[in-house]
């Protein structure tokens, strides 16, 4: 079971943005910041604590800056915001957010439903994000960390394939604009194993594995497949969140991000350290359906750790 | 994505027994008939049909004798059955089985809560039924195949993990016996990929691939991961149930059998032939909450496979 050599996986918790960007239900700032702190405390060191967009487009998060504020900060881990434009940046960096993520997607139909706006016009407006970044850091803050998200990297539910060429030229655009970190986000969970070995191997030719995040979703039951297959692949940061909360509000049919404590529970089996509790994530998620109103994916938190055994039935005989 | 060598996975379509057996709902004989041979046009040569078992331990398959007599034999289909003992066996062969599939667990404790008899008591009673077949075979009947699985081989909820030599001396036992085929089965959910490899790999140097079946869970959502590292170590043979229904009433916080569209789904998605119609599958998926009064697990029949397409949102300006 263990190897010589120490493998590590680093999980990225989303649940706060990517998981309540979806909920109808409004969920009281107070029980996010709660949620986050939970978060840290469990042992995640990237936290993708929110979103700077339209609270028209995304009312879920239209306290985003209240959260940030709010959170009880614990060092070493990175705070980080989704954002769309310069604007949402200005919002990000003023809430104290330590990393910015640009989103767009491969697909140009899916940005223009997703973004409002083409590939082309997203990517312009990263270039401002950067200049303005650079500047802002020059004057009253250090080190905050820009990424940018290829959304739709492995299929468009509106386009389908994506070719691999374009992928790589929007991961080569990100780079050349000193975007140095990377997510391939498999937004309606159309990726397949093969594909996302390629697919990974080509783009860890272009930057190192700790630069590179792997976003998945389950909808069809081959998250946890897709992120073995990356794994040997190379890659060692994935997204994932609580529960398997999360979807995507303009992607018919999707259902859900992957789900944290399921990942980190193969992870141990397996022998892969994450240095997530666990235990602690099992029982935020047993309070999600009293904080959202319904049941939620995830499937560990229902059936227990591989690890957890019961009792035998007691009426047997014993087993000697 | 298309390999040179052509590959290929056989599904056994396992719903009619493992899928129905903790059912609450009676099935109507008739809607087994019909939905066995609804698998059978789809395109599954082989199918666990019925089992026969006490009636009071499994009521919902108390009419196997009837089910085999009334299906639709199709050409080149084996219909198998689950036996637990001698005469399980004599009943399964005067309805016409195919193939008797004997089943015991790796873990005493689980045998014992299972089957209410020892390990060595299991073993004892399969030499009886072999001896039986044998016989049969010479007066009335021809070509019935043995199947023997192992229960628990990847874990007990009861015990924990199970000693991977126990396993493959059971294995050994089998093919002492005369039973050619043998069935690893992770009958809670207990496995991970690096164990499945493993062990895949020690059975497949004691018999061909073509004589291992893999049956696992999907309880902690690792089903199709396991799927995945056993076909990379070498296996071509996994037991699936349609919808993902089943599991193992004696095992607590057990949920469901991988799905079979699911796994039709991956399959077609990277070029391993299963030679199923997926799209007729996931209509009887859709067919199965009117049967049983109840949602299945399935995530395929609801989000549609990877290739399904959907149009780009009406009120969006056009992608160009």
């Amino acid at each position: 079971m263990s190897s010589a050599v120490s493998e590590r996986l680093l999980v990225q918790e989303v649940a706060p943005r990517d998981g309540l960007q979806i909920e109808p239900v409004w969920v009281p700032t107070g029980d996010k910041v709660a949620l986050i702190d939970a978060l840290s405390a469990a042992g995640f060191t990237r936290i993708e604590a929110g979103a700077f967009v339209s609270p028209k487009a995304i009312p879920a998060l239209r306290d985003g800056d209240e959260v940030f504020r709010r959170i009880r900060r614990k060092a070493g881990v990175i705070y980080a915001a989704l954002i769309p434009n310069l604007k949402g940046a200005q919002r990000a960096l003023a809430a104290g957010a330590d990393e910015l993520n640009m989103v767009m997607s491969a697909s140009q139909t899916h940005n223009l439903a997703n973004m409002r706006m083409t590939c082309e016009a997203s990517l312009d407006g990263f270039a401002g994000v950067v200049a303005h970044t650079a500047q802002t850091a020059q004057t009253v803050q250090t080190g905050v960390t820009l990424n940018g998200t290829v959304a739709t990297a492995f299929g468009c539910p509106f386009e389908g394939k994506i070719d691999e060429d374009r992928v790589l030229s929007i991961v080569e655009h990100y780079l050349r604009l000193d975007i140095g970190a990377i997510t391939l986000a498999d937004t309606t969970g159309m990726a397949n194993p093969r594909q996302v070995a390629r697919l990974v191997r080509r783009v860890l030719a272009m930057l190192p594995a700790s630069a590179l995040t792997l976003h998945f979703h389950n909808t069809r039951g081959l998250g946890l497949v897709n992120v073995m297959a990356a794994f040997e692949a190379g890659a060692r940061r994935f997204d994932a969140s609580l529960g398997g909360l999360g979807g995507c509000p303009f992607a018919p049919g999707a259902s859900g991000n992957i789900c944290t404590e399921d990942l980190v529970n193969l992870c141990d089996e397996i022998g892969i350290e994450t240095g997530i509790d666990l235990p602690a994530l099992m029982a935020l998620t047993r309070g999600l359906p009293a904080l959202l109103g319904h049941d939620v994916p995830g499937q560990v938190a229902k059936a227990g750790r591989n690890c957890d055994l019961h009792p035998a039935p007691p009426s047997m005989p014993d087993a000697g």
